[in-house]
């Protein structure tokens, strides 16, 4: 029998002992379930940030995996906790908008409000969803218990939007930094198919501008070892959209630009 | 059958391959282990940091988990090896008081010096126990070896106190910071009963005073969400003790408090 | 049916999704692996770092472990993947040195540069070769798959070597340090043979001396707790080196050097 996957991303770090409860809560309900870390380094309260990272990861993971994602500034308020069901897995958390990403790479299907009379915890506390919530119902998903029986149907919740880049007049793309990765490379929204309709080719080069800086001039690369150690390239990232990188050194750095900066390509 | 559990807390951190090689020896003795992070990143030879940490964690995960917690300053000297039989698992480390708070929560029953001979190796070194002792002893008990095989009882053993709070005259409590997490909460030694005993309600308000500074009128709220974003609030924190925080910012930070100060609270 | 034991070692720190795309890589096709991080903290590109750190890892890992190592400066340009067969293991990576260390430690038998025709993924990134090529290799040899399936042998790769220590002149060993961990514990290259060969015993003294600067006279101790807190002290160390150390202190922060630094030792 297949183990069941659960993946885990929070905000909450590894100096805590946050994250280990979460998993012993886990491993209590549902003792065969494989436990992997997405990442519980998010910037504190960060939504998009985490939006992204899970948005990313869930594609790599095998269908049916059920992704626990715990970013949480609404704790113990209003906000309703969720199951999301999905073509290619589960996801759980608050509805704050940062699984609905994930869920769409994924295809969603419905959206469920946690319930769960009889079968979650009926004490909790109003600090720490994470471990009182949301894991007892990912190792609930775990064990095959349907989200119905946990929630009930929902049909509106919180999104977070990713910003959508746009073309601008004659060939000039207006895209936005949305992760800078501990390389320091500048992973943008520009998708792979936005430069494939502007018949972008690798070899060629594009004029890059941060904001209303003067453009750089920057060769568009397959790979980042086409240029010398420490000089500027674009390329088609891991993620499918277009970077901004050094070989072998912090884009970041050197551009001092960050998340939410706006970049201009002019094909 | 099911997969028996060893959680791993040490100060050795994520950058060195100290903890991989605790696992490797683990898994070498007995691979069906399930081997869960409670933390790497307790500060240097922080005794009272550990034995905090732990004794959270081990509340959180299966009956029968086995808990191996290497802070050692002492290693290679006269501090002796342990085994802590309890009701709720077992726990593995040093005698230098990190598992005892953890050991009782979970109702301790025996204490063992590790002998092990026969059992572990004959060879070890004198600067990694964690590796050359404590995570064969751990992977032994995980296969179902009793302490008594390992080790001989033993009647006196190290205890670190955390400390406790006192109720000080007029309805005032007196407290310390125990642990300052990743978002800059306080958390202090000072639990629910005590405040149900002075009959303290959420909603009303509190004065909470750092050493001899001008004390603060503060909410006592149930969540972190009922005040405004970066406001103070006092509510009872998910290890069920008083925590200090700001809604969504550092209480750390704007205090400029940390582990080991003193709280007066006035109801 | 043992469970199959991979290893993971990268500079891609835990901050990003990059670790979690690598394993949710790895169980969608060998879902019974059993995945246990060495470390992601590796200084970006810094191969010899790498290469010291997985060559201690992988003895304590048992017979038969897979280990996947990606420091990969040239991502995407002429270097090789390989798989490299050693009678206690098998190592994933780039061709660049980093894993020849670790793999004559564990008795180095033949090297194959991964082609993978039928086997591996037709479509790859040139940008994370650690997700798209060497985690499912990793993966295939963890089902079983034979090397000389996935690969073709090849005669000669690139090394990094750790540098060696050498007896210069009368009682004199000229070293280097390796490693600086956690602890600020300062590891050199001077294998514990080279002393007995010199009969230097525990309870004597050695002269060390960093770079040219005034040789300090140090006890050679068994543990660190033969000397005062903070006081220094040379042992070997876990990694069977002469270390220099402080007990429970920063010798790196103490004398101010680093991974490079020329070390004297006299007997």
């Amino acid at each position: 029998m297949r183990r069941p996957i659960i993946s885990l991303l929070t905000d909450f770090g590894l100096k805590d002992s946050y994250v280990a409860e979460m998993k012993g809560v886990i491993l209590g309900i549902c003792p065969e379930a494989s436990l992997v870390d997405v990442t519980h380094e998010v910037e504190s309260f960060n939504l998009r940030e985490a939006a992204y990272l899970l948005a990313r990861a869930v594609r790599y993971f095998p269908r049916g995996s059920i992704h626990l994602a715990v970013v949480d500034p609404g704790v113990g308020g209003e906000r309703k906790p969720l199951i999301v069901e999905a073509e290619g897995g589960m996801l759980v958390g608050p509805d704050n908008g940062i699984l609905i990403p994930a869920a769409r790479g994924l295809g969603l299907k419905k959206v469920y409000e946690i319930r769960g009379e009889g079968l979650l915890p009926e004490r909790f506390t109003e600090t720490f969803h994470g471990r009182d919530i949301f894991a007892p119902a990912a190792a609930l998903l775990a064990k095959g218990v349907k989200p119905s029986k946990l929630g009930v149907e929902i049909a509106s919740y919180v999104e977070v939007m990713l910003p959508r880049p746009r073309i601008s007049g004659d060939k000039k793309i207006e895209g936005e930094i949305l992760h800078v990765d501990r390389f320091g490379n500048l992973v943008t929204n520009i998708g792979r198919e936005l430069l494939e309709e502007l018949k972008v080719k690798p070899g060629s080069s594009l004029k890059i501008q941060f904001g209303r800086r003067k453009p750089l001039e920057v060769r568009f690369a397959r790979a980042y070892a086409e240029v010398e150690v420490g000089e500027p390239l674009t390329l088609i990232g891991s993620w499918g959209t277009l970077e901004i990188s050094l070989n072998q050194a912090s884009a970041a750095g050197r551009f001092k630009v960050g998340v939410g900066a706006m970049v201009h390509v002019q094909v």
